[in-house]
Parts: C-alpha cells; sequence; structure tokens
C-alpha cells in the first residue's frame, strides 16, 4: 500500500489486488527510468471495486436554454454522435423553420422526453420519436448546432454575414481528406453518456431535416479524449495516453471568455456568446506506432505513458518546463513532441477547448489494419488566431505525423445559446 | 403514481418526474388502444433518480477459463468489438502459436491486466500492449474465439475435423452481402461494459495476429439487443421494440444443453463444450420503417411498442398466443408477424441464444441515409437444425423484411473453454 495517491485519478484509491500476475504498473515500470519515479506513488488498480470503471454512467438532463449552447463547456459525456447536414432548400424561411423544430426537439429530448410535436401518437398515425430511448435516462444529452461556411454560399444571407472566421479550412501539409466525410452546411453534435441516447438525437434529427436537408456525413465516438471540468480524470487516448491533461474546463472562466466564447464587438455580431467547432478525423497508424519503443512513444509526445507527466515531471498537472536540458544539453522534452508543438507557449499563448472522442471504422481493406483513432473536436473564439495557426505549426513540426493521418475536415459556427420561447440560429435568422 | 409496475422494468421505481409536458407514456399511449392497458402499470420514467440508466456499468472480471467460453451465456455486457480474421499461414504449428498467445492475452486482459509477456516493458523495448485500457476497470470482459469454415479448407485438418455443422450460410432471400464483410477463418468478440476495453482486446488480439493472420472486417456494437440473465431488464432496438423478450437466458441450463451447447455424441467431438455462432449485420431501412404507422409497426413486429407484450397480451412475458383471434376472425398476432415466424411455436421447438448489438456506420451515400441496424449474433448447438430453418423461414415469410436488409453474414465454430493450462482450440488442434 502506498499513501501519496495521485488525486487525480478519482476513485482509483483502495486495496492493489491480491491475484497473481503482474500488476499494470509492474508491466510499464520502465517507465520510472525516464524521470518519473516520482509522479508513481499512484496504484493503477486493474481491477475490484477500487479500479475506476470507465465509461461513467452519469444520470440526469443537462438544462437546454442558456447564454450559451450546451455541449461545450458540459462536462465531456462518455459518447458522441456526430452529423452533418447539406441543405437541398436554398430557402431561408426552410431553414428557420426546420431550426425551429431542431429546437423543440432538442428541448424534448435533453429533458429525457420522446419528441412527439401533435401530442400521443394514436395508431393510426405515424410515430415522428422512433422510440428507441423510450425507458432511457436522458444521460446528460446536449445537443449542439452549427452552421458550415457552405451554409452562407448562394446568397442566403447577407454578405458580411459569415464573418471572418468560418471559412473551409486551409489545407495542411499530409491532410488526405474524404470530401464525403468533410463539411456540410449544418451540424449536430449529440453526446450523452449512452450512445443509443445520442444516436436517437440524430435518428430524430435527420428525420425532421426531411425535404429540407440531407445528412451528409456521421460519426460515432466513445472514449472521451479530454476532461472539460476539474473534477473528470484525464483520459487515455488509443494510444494509450493520456490526453487533455492541459485542457481549458468549465471552471476557467475568464479563459472560456478569452478562448471560447465569441465576445461582443467581435465580428459577425450574431455570433455573440456562440463558438466555432473544428472537427478533424486523425487515424492512428497503428502498423507505424505500434512498432516504436516505450522511449520513442514517450519522445513522440513528450509525455510519461503511465503518468501522463510532462517528461522531466513528477506528475501528470505539472507544468512543461519546455527549455528544460538533460546532461548533454539535449531538451528533455523534445523539439518535435506533439506537446511542444501544441502548447500555449510554442503558440503564442494561444489555446483551445477540446472535446473530442475515439473512434473505429470498419477495416481499411487496402491496409488491412483497423481504422481507429481521435474524432478531435475542439471550440474556440477565433480559428484564423487559434486552431489554423496552432495546426499549420503541427503539421509541419510534430513527429506525430509520422503516426497519423488526417481523414476529415470540417468547421462550424456554433451560435449563441438559446432563451426559453427562442431557438437555435436566431441571432442569425430573424 | 401506480402501484401494479411492471417488475420487468428492474430499477424503473420511484417517483414519476414532476415536470411540464408528455410523458413518454403519454406520447405513446396509443398504445393502449391496442389491448395492452393492463401492461401499463408501470410508468416510464423520463429522467431523474428513478430512471433507468443505461448503459449499465458494471465493474469486475468474468472468469477465463470454464467448461464453455465466456460471452455466450455470460450476463450481455453493453459493449461489443467483433473481429473476422485470415489466415496468411498455412501452418497448423503457427495456427496452434497464435491460439496459444490469444489465450495467454485473453487470460491477462479478462482480468483487467495489460498483456506483456516478456515482462515490464523497458524503455527501448517495444510494449506489446498499447495500453489504451491502463486505469480502467476489466469492465466484465469477455473474449470468444472461433473458427470459420474456411479454415478447413486447403488440407490443415483430417477431412472429418470441420463436421456436418459449420458451413458457409446459404443464401437467404434478399440477402445483399457485402463479402468484404462476411466469412472469414477466425473470430474474436470481445463484449465489456466499456468499449475502449473491447476496442483495446480487438487491437491487441490483431497485433499478435502479427504475419499468421490478418484482419478481414471488424464491427463496433453499442446497446445490447437481447438480455442473457434474467436480471437484465429487456433492451430496445434501434426500430424502439424492446429485443429479446423470448431468448434463452443463463438460468435455463436444460434449455442451454439442448440448444446451446454441443453435447458429447455431437459431431464433430471436438466441439464438445462449444456452440456455433452466427453473426448477421441487419441494416434497418429507415425510409420505410419510419413512414408507417404505429399500428403497422405493431403489426410488422408482433409486439406492442411501448410495453413490448405480444399483440392481444397484457405484459411482456405473456405467452404469446398465435392462435388469437380478433372479432372480425383476423389472427390477433397476423401471420407474418416477425415474432410469429421466428417463434419456437412455428420452428418445430427450436430456439436460439441472441447476444447481438445495434451499430451504426457512416451514411449510405446512395441512400443519403444513416446506416444502423442490428449486429445478429445467436449461439445454438445446430445450426442446421436451428438459425438455417429459422432464417429461411424468416427469409420467406417476415413482414419485417420491407424495412430490414441484411448486408453481412457470417458462421463460426466456438469450441469449448479452456482450463487452466490449457489453449483455445485444443481439443480441434492437439
Amino acid at each position: 500500500m502506498e499513501e501519496n495517491r495521485d488525486t487525480s485519478e478519482q476513485g482509483s484509491g483502495g486495496e492493489p489486488p491480491a491475484r497473481p500476475g503482474l500488476s499494470r504498473r509492474e508491466v510499464l515500470g520502465g517507465a520510472v527510468m525516464l524521470g518519473v519515479g516520482a509522479g508513481l506513488g499512484h496504484v493503477l488498480t486493474p481491477s475490484g471495486s477500487a479500479a475506476r470503471a470507465q465509461p461513467e454512467a452519469v444520470t440526469g438532463a443537462v438544462p437546454f436554454h442558456g447564454a450559451h449552447q450546451a455541449g461545450v463547456v458540459t462536462r465531456a459525456q462518455s459518447y458522441m454522435h456526430f452529423a452533418a447536414f447539406d441543405l437541398t432548400s436554398g430557402s431561408v424561411d426552410d431553414l428557420r423553420s426546420l431550426l425551429k423544430e431542431w429546437t423543440a426537439a432538442a428541448q424534448a429530448l435533453t429533458a429525457g422526453l420522446p419528441y412527439e410535436p401533435s401530442g400521443p401518437t394514436t395508431p393510426l398515425q405515424v410515430p415522428v420519436d422512433g422510440g428507441e430511448a423510450l425507458g432511457l435516462d436522458p444521460a446528460q444529452l446536449t445537443i449542439t448546432v452549427g452552421f458550415g461556411p457552405s451554409l452562407f454560399v448562394g446568397g442566403r444571407f447577407a454578405q458580411n454575414a459569415q464573418g471572418p472566421e468560418l471559412q473551409v479550412l486551409p489545407a495542411f501539409i499530409g491532410d488526405r481528406l474524404d470530401p464525403a466525410h468533410s463539411g456540410g452546411d449544418l451540424c449536430v453534435q449529440a453526446c450523452a453518456d449512452d450512445p443509443q441516447v445520442a444516436f436517437h438525437a440524430i435518428h430524430l434529427f435527420s428525420r425532421l431535416a426531411g425535404p429540407v436537408a440531407t445528412v451528409r456525413w456521421t460519426q460515432l465516438g466513445f472514449g472521451r479524449t479530454a476532461s472539460t471540468t476539474r473534477a473528470q480524470t484525464t483520459p487515455r487516448n488509443l494510444m494509450g495516453f493520456k490526453d487533455g491533461t492541459e485542457n481549458i474546463r468549465a471552471e476557467d472562466t475568464a479563459e472560456l471568455d478569452e478562448y471560447v466564447w465569441v465576445q461582443r464587438g467581435d465580428e459577425p455580431a450574431w455570433m455573440a456568446g456562440g463558438t466555432y467547432l473544428v472537427a478533424r478525423r486523425i487515424r492512428i497508424l497503428f502498423d507505424r506506432w505500434d512498432a516504436i519503443s516505450l522511449r520513442e512513444q514517450e519522445q513522440t509526445i513528450g509525455r510519461a505513458k503511465l503518468s501522463g507527466a510532462p517528461l522531466g515531471s513528477a506528475s501528470e498537472f505539472d507544468a512543461m518546463n519546455l527549455s528544460a536540458t538533460s546532461p548533454n544539453g539535449e531538451p528533455v522534452i523534445p523539439n518535435d513532441a506533439h506537446v511542444r508543438i501544441a502548447s500555449p507557449q510554442t503558440n503564442s499563448g494561444q489555446r483551445i477547448l477540446r472535446r473530442g472522442y475515439s473512434y473505429t471504422e470498419e477495416v481499411d481493406s487496402s491496409a488491412g489494419e483497423i481504422d481507429a483513432g481521435l474524432f478531435f473536436i475542439a471550440f474556440q473564439r477565433s480559428p484564423t488566431h487559434q486552431f489554423i495557426p496552432i495546426q499549420t505549426r503541427l503539421s509541419n513540426f510534430d513527429a506525430l505525423n509520422h503516426h497519423t493521418v488526417h481523414t476529415s475536415s470540417a468547421m462550424f459556427a456554433c451560435p449563441p445559446g438559446v432563451q426559453p420561447g427562442g431557438y437555435i440560429g436566431e441571432t442569425l435568422l430573424s
């Protein structure tokens, strides 16, 4: 038994298991040799009541109304179903009607109610709600809607409505984007602690889109890859590393105003209280990643695998010292380490709120390899000052580029939250 | 408040929520008019602490060793990651080595341990275990391995080893199978209450397959569509109907011996204690299903949507009366209703153990529709007496065929369980 457990691993206390074989800690004990020994006070108990059970099965409802849309600083749920839609109607009235209907549906579903706008379904009526969430808890469902740059093509809106931030992301070095899985006029991000609840939302929203819009692409995500509240433990991504340690959290209200929420005075005015969503599907090239040593993995990321501590530091939340050098004069955190290139210290202090999920698709038959990785989602006030320069730097210098490829890309402007009686996108459409 | 809650909805007791708007029950109240009023004593509480939270986050380990492989009668976990593999080596020794390594890995992972066969990874070594489950609970992980009929092609085994049951399933009316997502020499079914734990198993097994076998196809599943223990509540599938009400359960030991486990004296002898897995990916054609009335949905399935009761009966677990007629002489459960055609009463008493999951894939761009449905898995003692005649009947007569299409098909012989010191498939390979 050790006393100084890492408090960041909430719920991981208790007795180490009395069972034969190696503990997770012993097996990855090599990490100690990289200088993070002081951070290993916690024991990664592999099972039993003491171990952290994932996913968190949190119940109850997240309020739908508010100054901002939910699903941004909301505690990151365990699952996501994301859909991009293309409009088939050029009419602003049709779009407004759709957004009003989506608003009504989002209110019902986030409260755990089915959506039946005409009241109870009689046997001879066609149910609007498919019913697959009947009896299920709301499971913290949030619905977040955004507008893609293509929505502003074709004269639906005044020329200055789009504003300077919402744009098709530039091509980055190494991108291998699938255009059918990129872009879109509208997006709906449904997050919940039950994937069936998230699916239900996307299924219903695609039905309600009816003749006005069709689904362009969807993405199912599991295993959140960031925390958005201080109470959440840092999850591991599918590379086995803790991810999102330095994320902006819901408690960081000053940072949220500076880096996440569009402020009054920013252009365009209708986005005040909103935020820009960037989505990137980042496939892990497991044939490469799985072939390198533990040290190479840690040098690529810039953190210790077991503890999540920045290389040279003791524990996960220690400040990253990018100027530290080893006795032979080499930087402790390599010059091309992912955490260095992505760090605010390298990016003029810029930060983003990350809220991605892991994904796995069918096998890539050309590679004979599992297609899996990270469905990266980030929210920010200004993509031109935040994601775009950060990703430009990453695409040029990040050692991780050898092990990943970006296969999907999209940006959406998420308007501010909805007040009772209002509808999503009202500031743009009224 | 109503007193006679349906005890099958465990954990759904408590106060109905005090909130404006329609309850789920009120909205679907039309079902009462179909004669299931007496079964509506339970209230589907839509939220709050009283509501059933899905998915169940069950912790702890399922024993790996036993007379039968786990993952068949084991309480159905909330998630599944399934992979089919093709052998690239014709050597029986290579196959045996792989199965021994998979056995060792399955023992470690199901106990919540990482798999590092050479002991702790030093920094200069390549980790065998990717580490994405470090710190996670075993989450009831089970690993179930099976052998496809193609494994017996090419002279690896004696001519009579394959036996009469293991075969490529016949073509059924309406099949639109993707050959790249069907069949396979080997299968690994990983089920867990945490999808990251299930993914981790498939990722590791695909690495260990190394030069001996490659991944042919994979499938991620969520929202189990059957219960395998009496303690589990019946889930809803993505059509919104309760699914698997009449399933064989772990408690039905006589039925398991008769319908699930291959018995001594059955051919081939190496399968005694094993079972045959049939997998079918069944896409729901939502453009059709979502367009029909509640009554048409219920007539298609043969059950009430809200309660899950057979039409004409009061509650979910009431026996199905297939000879009941309405005053006008029509059968209460239509002649082409899914539950009638699938019923043991229609199939010489034959039953199967169902253990499927819902799935959702990317959008089918040709249809502009979400590709989602059921990844059907059934276990049985004799496919020639069970799945094949049942599915032949269904493919001819089931009203549900208008709303679904089968896009993937596979059968695997799952050998008996492993004793300490043994390995998966030992009865075939030793």
